[in-house]
């Protein structure tokens, strides 16, 4: 069993680097804060022996040899870059158990036949660059090298700049190498196993993502002088349209999605009929199938408001992910280790994206999920408990060792 | 009869002062451009021998005196701040149509019994400082010379520091002394007598208003991890209401009105959903019975929103202004000098504030409209015709020559 005492002390550490007054963390992608985390991190993984690569991506492994090298590795991980208000343990929970699986076989004197490798993704949150999960992106293939140097911050800084700044900017290509298999821990970010009173959550897959920008065009004019007869107000079709993304999110089963996060409206001003309103709409399902048909039905409303209300609506799609199952074998993986360990558990699928979802592009891929406490994430008070940290690295543990063999 | 293009190119010089380069007027109250349009006016005013009185909140009274001096004045006046995009229009008409008339009569040689007064009101607009109608409002005792005066703009700029500024920190008391009738032309500001073909509207009163400052607080969450039914998303309920307000504005005849023009989304960012959303209410009605049940049905709304998604809902009251008839002898002169001159003309409601419905609190008011291209106002593209601008000023000479007597 690994050290629950030390991976909660390493997760405090590393807290403090970019710790807010509110006990979150802001450490955005590739800035001297996340320097010095990285630095931690390298310095703790040579200290165990570790040999450490880093890409021209700065995604950072951590190697410690297998008695066949020749092997491919067995490969854990995810991010410490945080959300501007983020908290301790979304992303870096899932580096330090995978730093804690390392560690307890030193101490247990295990050497695995395959290599094992724990890995730092570069900007995962996409809060200071896009796209988001930029490092496994690049790495499993999803876009460019190019593609992702060339992004730039609200600065105009690129990430090939930053990664320069800080001594990132590794020699290694980023692009995948043979991988046995990848599993990441990560706190759940939502309120399910907290619900179900589980403490292992054997996450059978992603959702599949599509986002859009709406624009509704109608005329602004006087809140006062002109009759509702009138109006071209663009906000009703918009509202409508806005109730309609909740509707659709709830036709398509428990796991369907529909949410609109973004509005703007313009001109904004109290005794002014809106002349246009922008939003965000954001669609998830399990299936690639269900995911086509929100998106059709979203399409089909749109049109039908602008008829009804004479306005211009114009929906451009900007993201797509398409749902990623997990491999069977490695999912029933972690759930055999979460009963065998006496863990409560459940399958869930994750509605979030994560490095792990494009690693599943690559290799056979999993994730084991922990509760977080009220199912809040990407906020300063994000939390756990330590007995749920040491669990899911428990359960990291022995999926690593069953696959890597000893 | 007037001198239609005298007036136009006062018009068009007083848009010069702050104009901008898409036609339009910036010159918002009680600043140095406000101060060179004031002295314009106040020059023009002397050149034909008008007195001139400025008081505390900066009202500009330009008098050209009557055959019998004790008798109450006859006044009109309108204002010359503008909107930060604002149009050569919208008050400016109202002040430079009143020096029209006097210029006429010193033309004509004409020295009416009663003395007559154009008075510029100080920030009608309300656009750097609030409350709107500012200088009126004051004048016939809707809130005090202090509160007018200790009103800051974003900066922290007092009223009364920006009046000493400019120099138009008048000694005068601004309160109101008797006023024979005061009468005010305007462009319409919206698009009825554009329909209907017509040159004058001949405005029977100003809609009530109530304006509401809303606040839903739901609770933020995950778009992707969150399943919908334990959402308690702030936006749902929020569009609810919005819709609602557009209801209620059709359901309390052709005068009702219910706008939302200003939406604040929390944290607003696409993935996240909504936990506060805000929004202002803006609802319209020809009598204070249907305002009261607007507002009645629109809060009974709110409540029924709050139960069924189980969230707070917070509506607070923040301007009321009651309907205001205009004085039907004033209204009937109106209608009565726009038929003895040929224009084609029909009664209507204001659906704005102005300067003249506060005046209809303290003497016989009464309004001159005249449309407005394509019905827009508070814009740089605001525009109306020659002929037009003639028409309600010839109208506006006979009511105050039928008041003043000669
Ligand atoms: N894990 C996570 O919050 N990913 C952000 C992208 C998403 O909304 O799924
Ligand atoms: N005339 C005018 O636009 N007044 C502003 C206040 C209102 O919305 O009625």
């Amino acid at each position: 069993c690994i050290n629950g005492a030390r991976l909660w002390d390493s997760l405090m550490t590393l807290a403090r680097i970019g710790g807010t007054e509110k006990g979150g963390v802001n450490r955005l992608a590739l800035t001297e804060l996340d320097k010095e985390g990285r630095h931690l991190f390298v310095q703790w993984a040579k200290d165990i022996g570790c040999t450490i690569r880093v890409d021209e991506l700065g995604n950072i492994f951590a190697r410690r040899e297998g008695q066949d090298p020749q092997l491919p590795p067995v490969m854990t991980g995810s991010h410490i870059d945080t959300q501007p208000t983020g908290g301790k343990f979304d992303g870096n929970y899932g580096v330090l158990a995978g730093l804690e699986v390392l560690r307890t076989l030193n101490d247990l004197q295990i050497r695995t036949r395959a290599p094992l490798e724990v890995v730092v993704w570069t900007n995962e949150e996409g809060s200071r660059f896009v796209p988001v999960m930029m490092g496994s992106g690049v790495y499993v293939g999803a876009f460019s090298a190019q593609t992702a140097l060339h992004s730039t911050d609200t600065k105009g800084i690129s990430v090939a700049a930053a990664l320069a700044d800080i001594g990132y900017d590794g020699a290694v290509p980023c692009r995948a190498t043979p991988v046995k298999s990848y599993f990441e821990a990560h706190i759940e970010q939502g309120p399910v196993l907290e619900r179900r009173s589980h403490t292992i959550g054997v996450v059978t897959g992603a959702l599949g993502q599509r986002w859009y920008d709406v624009q509704v065009q109608g005329v602004e004019s006087h809140a006062g002088t002109t009759p509702m007869e009138l109006r071209r107000d663009a906000l009703l079709p918009a509202m409508r349209i806005m109730n309609e993304v909740n509707e659709i999110g709830r036709r398509y089963g428990e796991d369907g999605r529909g949410t609109v996060g973004w509005v703007d409206v313009y001109p904004n001003s109290r005794n002014v009929i809106p002349g246009r309103v922008r939003f965000s709409v954001d669609l998830r399902a399990l299936t690639d199938d269900d995911l086509s048909a929100m998106s059709a039905d979203f399409q089909r409303y749109c049109d039908a408001m602008a008829d009804t209300y004479q306005v211009q609506i114009h929906a451009e799609e900007v993201v797509y992910f398409p749902p990623q199952a997990f491999a069977a074998a490695q999912v029933a993986a972690v759930e055999k280790n979460a009963a065998r360990l006496g863990y409560g558990h459940s399958r869930l699928v994750s509605g979030a994206g994560h490095d792990a979802v494009y690693l599943a592009r690559i290799c056979p891929a999993a994730m084991i999920f922990i509760p977080c406490k009220d199912g809040i994430s990407h906020n300063e008070i994000e939390d756990a408990l330590p007995e749920h940290v040491e669990a899911g690295c428990n359960v990291l543990l022995h999926c690593m060792l069953d696959e890597a063999g000893v």
